[in-house]
């Protein structure tokens, strides 16, 4: 017991070398979490030991041995002993600090998430650096569709990693074989050919790219309430104003935005503008706190584009890999719909977590880039096509557009139980696992997200009066009855 | 013996997730890569235990078993079964058919490189499909600097993606605790607020989106022979117009191009434009054959921007981290300029290989970017801040800058020797190991490129009649005079 504390003080590095030693303030906040005050008796006599170096200092070798020795002698249970180690080795850092240094060091683009500090993660679960687990239902913009740890991708970036950790993107390579071997059943039919991008915005900024080439044309139609992304190119197309604005991108005379769900809209803005490119995410997500594209827009859509010769782009990175199946096999919301589009951008959980996205398209399009149009240092490197390889073969294994289906039913139906005891609950909109409702207002939904995690449910997404919910798609029946039984209690305090 | 080879044609999911089974095409060819002409004789025999498959199929276990008795039956050595067996493990997929999926799926961008497949590296050497030896010049565009695998990051991101794979950037993890605990000593003075990303092309673009929002100015003035990257905002400040025009992105109203060491060009833009922002390279790199700031220039320019209050940006993703030292703890090209700028955008080996890249600035700068002004779903990720963590504590326990200052005065030295025996060797530009220098003409460099390929050189990157190399910041003084004895001899052929 005294070696395992120890090793959770005092990093063995050949072991963890993304690890440091313990620092005295972490020490104390362990005993904290796992006695309680009893457990601030025993932190009073560590200081003393500690009284020669700083709070936020690693622990030397000797220091470490002092304390472990204490702790052993000190009656604590083998649970006791157990739980400060696992919660030592989990974090050597304490909370504190690790919030001071974010906000010290972390430029503060988007809002401070400090609440808890995630330290461990299996499945659908996180905990905390204070031992609490919670319930994810939000897969990180359904980044970790697949859950928050996973062992296939740790063995396979090892092996990657000790092999050939990286290599230039248009040199030919193993792992991207492998990807191209397994994922065709996957793709819609005909688009086959990728570009592999870093990020979710960057693949939106070459998809536009790739199209301007293709169209000769260099005006886009996007639409009311859409998100693509934050590079000049994936921002520029995005509604909201706020992200465009303090950037100079709001008056980008390349962008004319449609009504979404409106054909007319588009039909008039082609006509004016002469525009032969159109990107659209059929479920819209941030902005518009879940709204789908009709059918009949998206078949009026696709028929106006092929009469037109427009190329129609769909930004799939947060629908895609399942997360809005309708139909089993439906991999992108676009086969849902029963439409291919021309381009389509990916990504999310593309990698399981790995930072992996692509511009996928027809072979004729792909033909307009051509040798030093482009060019990426990071884009399918190796480490990126084995997540890529890994993730996509569990997504088929695990059968993820099946348990979309089922579990999209049961959040339906729960939900509609729960609208009709708190009926300020409404407007359920749901396509697959991507799910919004409203609660009224912006204050209810920041009181049952505050509920929530009190009950262990991660706190999720907002826009407005809806609350937003990305669940990992992978996440079990019992899960999801968790979830929705964490929600009626939650519902029932702000009542 | 068998088992080994056994292992190597079926592959054990659980220990290699990353693998799949050999094919019967990528068999035929290690038997002709190690044993010659004889294996085709195998081969031959092999072919007819595998007619029942297609040659790129994956092997079963009845026929690897087949296979793999008949060798061990085939009065083949030791050394022989054992180089068959490692040559089956780096790749089970046959060359051929690695070329053919690339040039099937990936959409062409840039150059195609199918000259050698790649699949194993340690160091500064990599070994190809063929069981042939590299050494590497090129460190993939500096990505790879410390090497083109990395035990340390290996397992690095195994634990990590074992414990917690991914979390919103910003929500405060210890992954990125850690990394802001020890990266301070690297950064120039005050530059200690990062937004991190995953491509230099994003870290630039990111960069161009704070400055205009602190500057309230979108106008910016970057330089000719520039090279940026390959977002909308990354590309539109890169010079080649060939980049920029199939992309309609060659008329932007708010670039203007500068001559590179030229100061009264600066000066004239800002009264003209009215911009308040620059952004450079301190050493050009890609479309100028490496051109290096001059110390006057860049004093100059600093001076200048003080004086009109102009926010000057740093691209240093492939000038940083140690490339261009030249003194001790240069880590950015700036420390060796003696300025600080405002903005930097790093990458390249920030991550050992991993991609993560950041826009670094002052802190009232990076006030500028408040709450929802920005986002990323991967940047600074646990994966990625254990990588950096990781890649900067091992340049500097390996004295990358004190090695880059060295290995420099060698290449120096080498080149200068060259030059006095073949003439046609000229001008040679180097900034810490950022290097190249003209062969007179292009037929000149592409003749000497295949020649080194012929000593075991991983041919480098060319500009017209330069050719450029970019040695890992780790190479030793024996692989420096393996380079420069290899250049030498491919030198004398061109005679």
């Amino acid at each position: 017991m005294k070696q395992q504390l120890l090793s959770a003080l005092i990093n063995d590095r050949s072991k963890h070398p993304e690890r440091l030693n313990a620092t005295p303030e972490r020490v104390f906040e362990v005993l904290e979490n796992v006695l309680g005050t009893k457990g601030q008796k025993y932190a009073q006599t560590l200081k003393g030991f500690f009284d020669g170096i700083g709070n936020r200092d690693e622990l030397t070798g000797d220091l470490a041995e002092k304390a472990a020795a204490f702790l052993v002698k000190s009656h604590l249970s083998q649970e006791e002993l157990s739980a400060i180690s696992q919660q030592l080795f989990f974090s050597e850092i304490a909370t504190d600090e690790a919030i001071d240094l974010h906000e010290q060091y972390k430029i503060p683009v988007s809002t401070l998430e400090k609440d808890l500090v995630p330290v461990w993660g299996e499945g659908c679960w996180l905990m905390d650096t204070k031992g609490k687990k919670y319930l994810d239902m939000d897969s990180n913009y359904s980044a970790t569709n697949l859950g928050m740890a996973n062992r296939e991708i740790a063995v396979g970036l090892y092996n990657q990693a000790s092999q050939l950790i990286s290599m230039k993107e248009d040199r030919v390579q193993i792992a991207r074989t492998r990807f191209f071997k397994t994922i065709m059943p996957m793709m819609p039919n005909g688009l086959h050919y990728f570009y592999f991008q870093n990020s979710g915005g960057e693949a939106v900024d070459k998809s536009l790219k790739i199209a301007k080439a293709y169209t000769g044309s260099r005006h886009v139609i996007a639409f009311k309430g859409s998100f693509h992304g934050r590079t000049h190119g994936a921002v520029s197309v995005t509604w909201n104003e706020k992200y465009r604005k303090p950037f100079g991108l709001d008056h980008e005379d390349w962008v004319h935005f449609a009504e979404f769900n409106n054909i007319d809209s588009v039909r008039d803005l082609i006509e004016k503008t002469g525009s032969r490119i159109i990107i659209l995410e059929m479920i819209q997500g941030e902005e518009a706190g879940n709204r789908a594209a009709t059918q009949e827009f998206i078949d009026a859509l696709f028929e106006l584009a092929g009469e037109k010769g427009v190329l129609v782009i769909a930004d799939e990175v947060q629908t895609g890999f399942g997360r809005t199946a309708v139909k089993s096999g439906d991999w992108f919301a676009c086969m849902g719909y029963n439409v291919i589009p021309d381009i389509m951008a990916i990504g999310k959980s593309f990698g399981g977590g790995y930072p992996v996205t692509a511009v996928v398209t027809r072979k004729e399009i792909s033909m307009a880039m051509t040798g030093g149009y482009d060019g990426s240092t990071f884009g399918g490197n190796p480490m990126a096509m084995t997540s890529a390889f890994i993730a996509t073969r569990q997504m088929r294994e695990k059968d993820v557009t099946g348990n979309v289906i089922a579990r999209s039913k049961q959040f339906i139906q729960g939900l509609e139980n729960l609208s009709e005891s708190f009926p300020f609950l409404t407007d359920i909109r749901i396509r697959g696992l991507m799910i919004a409702f409203s609660l009224g207002s912006e204050e209810n939904v920041h009181a049952v997200q505050e509920s929530l995690k009190e009950e262990g449910v991660m706190a999720s997404l907002s826009t407005g009066e809806y609350l937003r919910l990305l669940p990992p798609t992978i996440i079990s029946r019992e899960e999801t009855a968790y979830f929705l039984d964490a929600l009626g209690k939650s519902l029932a305090k702000i009542c």
